[in-house]
């Protein structure tokens, strides 16, 4: 993995009647991870807003090996799957404090122009700020 | 009670581990109704919005009575408690499909200019859409 | 589709700040359709629950195509790809209020004992009717 | 205060479209407080559950100061009101990191058995080492 989140405790708002976490929320744990990530390399995803260019959602996978609970502590790792073009394509794998593998998961992010709402390339700021994937 | 909205089913996702709605959602169930309640009086908060007047809110306060089951459908009734001026401030209950009382609850929203982050009256368009109270 | 729900509006309290509604609620929308439309079946899931079958999600995909606005409304289509075995699987399809495809996916669901949190077999009364699928 | 927590960052998925965190999440903040006080108290509120006590919010009341942005970290201070007999009182405030006061609040929590949905006096556990409210 590229990047491992701080422990994060799961919040008891975030169990549903099922008493573990809504699989929902899993998506939030990645995008957590993923501005996180972006901000440890010095990217400022608030900035990149402001400066015009959202990072909108356009596909998302998940898979739920074990439930969090109440009071859980996690990890969630993420991965850049290949130097950005058009897409930015991430891994993720959350575990658990016994290191047990709960989700794993991908997410793939466009780049938009807010003011035109029209597809755009990876800003270079961050692909120079991004590591090189060697294929 | 101003206005009343049409029974709303509860969602799993809004449960916790407790078994039933977590508390927080009842302010999201206060929001759908004052904006269901605008839209019936023709005031559409997101052209309001676009027109650079945003109403957060200020503060709330909430009562609860019993709980809302997940399958449980509901309604909220709005209330206008004073003809508006600098705040918009609204009375709520929540009953259920047995009309048993859920929930009340207040809250006092502000009206701010989303260009200079600054308080301003009432909006014309909105005091004249809205009923009159008399004291 | 086997099942499509009546028109849902978006709450304000499902958007984030890139405008429009955050991926994450996709999921909540998803489980909605399928609960309702078991219910429109008859088949309770809360009965399921309290007789001590739980039906977590395993895995989920999700494409989305365009955004959804506050105050859209949206239906979402549901339908079951196979006759369920050990898993439950269903695709999805969101349109709004214009007909445009806003999001398709899919969800795999398991059959869990409560008391054991060990995997079984599809129920009967739920094999009995559910819609049978023809491949 | 009693308890002050270490500092959180705000989510993406807790803005709306204001641009900033919906005030609903305040109310998960607050619990979130709450519940790590009792933590670091070595009161596991998983353990109360499983022992058969559940303790729901009852009323609440919350005071927006200043909004809280996506990629703040704030810190929730939280004081019991006073000694906790047949229910549990707790002040909150929020402060953003440059120490501006954004939210302050307070909670009444109630004590339930699960099995019988009645209301019980605080345990005795609790009691011992929640700390002492002199007036």
């Amino acid at each position: 993995m590229h990047y491992i989140t701080d422990p994060v405790v799961v919040r008891y708002s975030e169990t549903d009647q099922m008493q573990f976490v809504h699989h929902s929320n899993y998506l939030k744990y990645f995008e957590m991870a993923r501005l996180d990530w972006l901000s440890s390399l010095s990217i400022s995803y608030a900035e990149m807003e402001k400066a015009g260019i959202l990072m909108p959602v356009v596909s998302a996978a998940l898979y739920f090996k074990k439930p969090l609970f109440f009071g859980d502590h996690f990890k969630v790792g993420v991965q850049l799957k290949k130097t950005p073009m058009a897409t930015l394509e991430f891994d993720y794998q959350i575990v658990n404090q016994y290191n047990e593998e709960i989700c794993t998961g991908s997410t793939v992010l466009a780049f938009l122009l807010s003011k035109t709402n029209r597809p755009t390339r990876c800003p270079k700021i961050l692909l120079e700020k991004l590591p090189k994937i060697d294929i």
